[in-house]
């Protein structure tokens, strides 16, 4: 018998389950064999329709849920949304029940507003899968990050994880604490205090404000991207100042585990949260994050709209 | 032999016969059946073209019509229509020259000119579907309307259809009452005197300015959407005004037929053309609107790109 | 034994020797007999994925290759590329990096930098399609110019080709020069010489600043956009003046060969570089290019790509 979420929506990894999360990552694992294919598609999703609801801006993560929409020969349906039409609940309801009606069988939303993918879950039977709400969660971002270190290291499980950055404002840095926890991983926040609150121990992290000290014997080294905005925000005083006291560079990784590796979620500030050395770095998993998020959206539309079999 | 459809493009209601109509609606409650399989998608129009010319914004028609396309399994091209662009006549028909030499099988057309898709279909042997143009038709509106009567009522001859609203600047409405008075409804009209010309009366229809008399022995209420930029041009003093004399309410409804059913085109100002207390009424059609148009444009583009028979 | 392109990259004409031209070109007559099927579609590119990477707006390119890929049945993904993502090259470089992890088969590339593509076909083994970069190449447009010609005359060796415009700024022409003289066709250059500069002759090419002189003689008369914005540069006088001294009229064609035609890029300035009176010359070419650009676009997607067989 095949295993099937037991969820209609996938709103945040604080709500699966370990079986769930490993079941979505050994489904990626199969997705993607699709992607080193020289055909690299297959008719899983044929005649489903997913509708994009982007209400902020995205390239990089709407790219890759409409290729893995692609690759599965389902049919994609973007929605302009202007800020204007956004602005009252009232409307975005209407906008999804209108989409509803027309018979989607999944809404892929992303918005500024933590909440918002919950709120259009609860009136629609269509799986609606979260892109990115305010400051809440980024399933999928999580979950390509840990397709990334299980492909790396063979698990996840007892692996030593440092967080660096901006987490008050991180959906993937919470994202990431959910999954990583319930799979066994042990994760360390750092960065300045402003912005990596004690409250965040709760969840079943560390934390440290000495990133000398907190790199020592990890496996893995994600930095996040540090948003100039905060800086008007005077959550720390200059770009000069973070990345002295906690920028990634050569010299710090040195002080991890002889094998560990680097990653971020991208778009990377070189030169801020990571050194620009780190270009190069051949243990760099960046751009192996970006593949294994196309393989990752495959297996999350996969098994959420429960489609036919993968296999042909 | 399969009935066909006798004109090159769908301009308005006004220039199709009966029968015309009634093979749109026959046709589209077989597309209908298609929505309802898990696979929502047949080959009917593999290989056709079809361009979409949005001179207005429209994310709701346009997501219909795109939806209708890929249902069909036909290729979409949307030109994206900047204001600059489409300020001369000679650039509109350029364009369309342009995408007619690409070898386009259809032309969605939405504009703000009335007649523009007249002038665009003379200029081209692709089929023309007007997808509103200015204050002249919206001929898919009317007939997922007739087709939503149509399933409730299983007829539309003998009906009694009360029309609420900004008449004037409707091209909604109009494009209902010439299918509908072509199908032996009755239509009436109601609202303000000054978005309701009594000239109206010459295509075949009753005027009323008194809505709780016009509502009496009505089978269904169509609301329209009240602009608000029309106050702005004074063409009635108030919106608390308009929703005093002529908003549809759930005591003014109780003096419907006991069967009665509320219609609305979208989007809904709620509060104000319908009553807030109408948006959980049971009797509301909206939706079922929404889902009949991609039926609805799913049967025009077959009947008028006239591609393989529809049965696979 | 299929013959193939010996490039990873469509970077420009200049590259391109005559075989490989000309291996094009035959290729594009197979794929014009596609476009006059009744269904307009082959699977040789399923599966592929095209990246459009538009950096300066074009609904005319975009739609052709957008138009091409389908009709080969490849996946189509359009990055939005606000001006402010696009300052630094560090920028482009880390979208394009990204785009590939997601395993593109093809980049189609314009840019308002000249270079922009070569820059990127550096960092990806996907096949890159320059579709205008800035004043340098223009090469599918060359391509379908040449096509349009030899359909035409039966051959482009020996033929008398007059372009007439800003050469200077113009990738077109730039690209036309290259591809016809290695094809053996005789090209001139006209028009005011602070935008025909004497430095072109090196390129194989005989530049006249007489228009009646020039046009004798010549099989072919190709006008180029006029750019208003070069009026304010000071290029040349004003538009009535270029219009006087080498707008493309019908009393100056009469002086070419008998069976000489007009052909243009596009969009054409009626009145300014072609008389109003030519709009419906019976040797207008204009729309035959529109049509062989979606023929070319789709040789080069296939021969550049080397996807499956083009023969069913």
């Amino acid at each position: 018998m095949e295993k099937q979420i037991k969820h209609k929506d996938l709103l945040g990894l604080e709500y699966l389950d370990k079986d769930e999360i490993n079941l979505i990552l050994d489904t990626a694992d199969s997705m993607k064999e699709i992607l080193e294919r020289p055909i690299k598609k297959v008719p899983t999703l044929r005649g489903k329709t997913i509708v994009n609801l982007f209400f902020e801006p995205s390239t990089r993560t709407q790219s890759s849920f409409d290729l893995a929409a692609k690759r599965l020969s389902a049919d994609t349906v973007s929605v302009s949304t202007k800020a204007s039409a956004v602005q009252k609940g009232e409307t975005l309801l209407d906008t999804l029940k209108n989409l509803d009606a027309m018979k989607a069988d999944a809404f892929i939303v992303r918005h500024w507003a933590s909440g918002a993918p919950h709120f259009l879950a609860a009136h629609t039977d269509a799986a609606v899968i979260n892109a990115g709400d305010g400051m809440h969660e980024h399933p999928t971002q999580a979950l390509l990050d840990m397709l990334t270190m299980r492909q790396r290291f063979g698990r996840i499980e007892g692996l030593n994880v440092l967080i660096v950055g901006d987490i008050l404002h991180s959906r993937v840095a919470r994202s990431n604490i959910f999954g990583l926890t319930k799979l066994g991983a042990k994760v360390t926040l750092c960065g300045p205090p402003t912005i990596v609150p004690e409250e965040f121990r709760e969840l079943g992290v560390e934390i440290s404000y000495n990133i000398d000290e907190a790199i020592e014997g990890k496996d893995v080294i994600m930095g996040l991207r540090i948003q100039r905005e905060r800086l008007e925000e005077a959550y720390f005083p200059s770009i000069r100042e973070y990345r002295q006291f906690f920028g990634i560079t050569r010299s710090r990784l040195k002080k991890a585990k002889e094998n560990a590796v680097i990653m971020h979620p991208g778009p990377v500030n070189w030169g801020v949260e990571l050194d620009y050395e780190l270009q190069e770095e051949r243990d760099s998993l960046i751009l192996d994050q970006v593949t294994n998020g196309v393989a990752i959206r495959m297996a999350v539309l996969y098994l959420f709209i429960r489609g036919e079999k993968i296999h042909e």
